[in-house]
């Protein structure tokens, strides 16, 4: 199996705006957050790209994409029918190939050389089998993710054969089903916003848009169809991941992303700026004069 | 003289899309740089703005306009011709009435109750002439800004009368003609991209915009030959400006505001977090773990 396409999903409402956002990449250079993601999958020998978007989108998706334009493929989403639906909203550009599919809305860092997807797909391709990227979770933060059950595989550090899945699970369900060996107590394993997924998935999410007792069926209510039918597994891979629509997201990801990049001493030099020099509504005009010519060392 | 109208200029090249990145305000509110700027200028009781855009920009801004569109007009600057000439475009919308202006790459974070904008046209409001917002400036930023010389105004902290204006003044030319009394040794008055202008600077503008001497002449052109024809003065107002246009330059203005909003200690939990977990690429397995459990404590 050979991961050589990706899908990524920027088409849910109110999030459609997330990928243009601009950033500065670790090297200094300014990019779009859909740059950034498109990046991380051609760094996983990605080599052809479809952004499922909102009818309306494409003029600003193909400004936001910038010198990455020429692998990248457009579809629409007409109506916000959820994850699920929207995926399969890439299925002839997907074919009988497998596929990396990321989410619009997330940015990742590596905690290796490698990067979050290639150790992904690196790791598909020799199972030859979906995988998710997972991370440990603590039994809190359930409310937010998908999250797996299941067992380690013995040899590979980090590796999980996949018995459950549940979207959102309860704390009392999870920790009657979703619980894991090797991990710490009152932690799970939550879906990371990347996959390494097959034609075999594809069908399962047709089953579950089809299913109406389903209202807006996610990609966790299709991946708990996968382990009674093949080999499903899931990867703590190494690396964090950011979801920049989250309150201060795009913040908070900008701070880790040049905090682990070139610019790291003159962003920690600002930070302590800052901090330093913050005002209460009250200071003297002594004070401020100090403050303006403290803000010009920059 | 009553300031009721705000002309914000957005239609340099590459410029563009900064009024369209989005922040989280200082009471917890996501909102588009363009939001922020227009809510800065409604502070100081402006009830009609006037933004200059590139043409094919409009839909995105009025989408980035949120609730604040009804008090916007558009007008397009259809060629790249500088500065002097965006503000023209304004013209029709200004008639007889001054007009508070802002630059649509900046954002500006008051040291006091009272906004910057509102600090400035209550200036110009009581000595009913241009004033420019201005901040100390040391001198190896001189290539970066206008530059005023003036004499300080007795009685009102802050407010010079300007006699001399140029835009990016060499040290030499600095030294000689735009030294102002009363700021620190290497300092001087440099543009804070804030003024609130009149039709007699509209004169002006038109008279650079002419000059075939001129390439893309900026609004310090016009400026500088306001003090031959009457008072105009400049305003050390108390706050901080952010020029989002800059490399990192949404990531600091979001820490500022953040930093000085309700928000201010979550923000500095997640900075202490971010600092703790930064990992080499060369980290083993179970730093790692520890990593991704001290995330999830967000």
């Amino acid at each position: 199996m050979r991961v050589r396409k990706a899908v990524i999903t920027a088409a849910a409402p109110n999030q459609n705006t997330l990928p243009l956002q601009r950033l500065v990449d670790g090297s200094g250079e300014e990019k779009t957050a859909l740059q950034l993601i498109v990046e991380e999958t051609l760094s996983a020998g990605v080599e052809e790209i479809c952004v499922v978007i909102q009818p309306g989108d494409e003029e600003n998706y193909r400004r936001a994409a910038g010198g990455s334009l020429g692998n990248l493929h457009f579809v629409h989403q007409d109506r916000p029918l959820g994850y699920a639906d929207a995926i399969l909203k890439a299925e002839t550009f997907c074919g009988d190939d497998a596929f990396l599919h990321l989410v619009g809305d997330h940015l990742y860092l590596s905690s290796m050389a490698k990067s979050c997807a290639a150790q992904l797909v690196e790791m598909a391709e020799q199972h030859a089998c979906p995988v998710s990227a997972v991370q440990s979770t603590r039994e809190h933060r359930l409310p937010y993710f998908g999250i797996v059950g299941g067992a380690s595989v013995p040899r590979f550090d980090g590796l999980y054969d996949v018995r459950t899945v549940v979207e959102k699970p309860t704390p009392t369900l999870a920790e009657q089903s979703l619980i894991t060996p090797g991990l710490r107590s009152g932690h799970y394993l939550g879906y990371f916003g990347m996959h390494v997924l097959t034609p075999a998935v594809l069908e399962s999410l047709h089953e579950v848009v089809e299913d109406e007792s389903l209202e807006r069926p996610t990609l966790s209510d299709a991946a708990a169809k996968l382990p009674h039918r093949g080999k499903y597994l899931a990867y703590q891979l190494r690396g964090r991941r950011y979801n920049i629509g989250e309150q201060y997201g795009v913040l908070i990801a900008q701070l880790a992303i040049g905090l682990a990049g070139r610019d790291r001493d003159m962003l920690l030099t600002e930070l302590v700026e800052l901090l330093a020099t913050r005002e209460e509504p009250s200071a003297s005009a002594s004070a401020l004069a100090n403050e303006a010519s403290a803000g010009e060392a920059q």
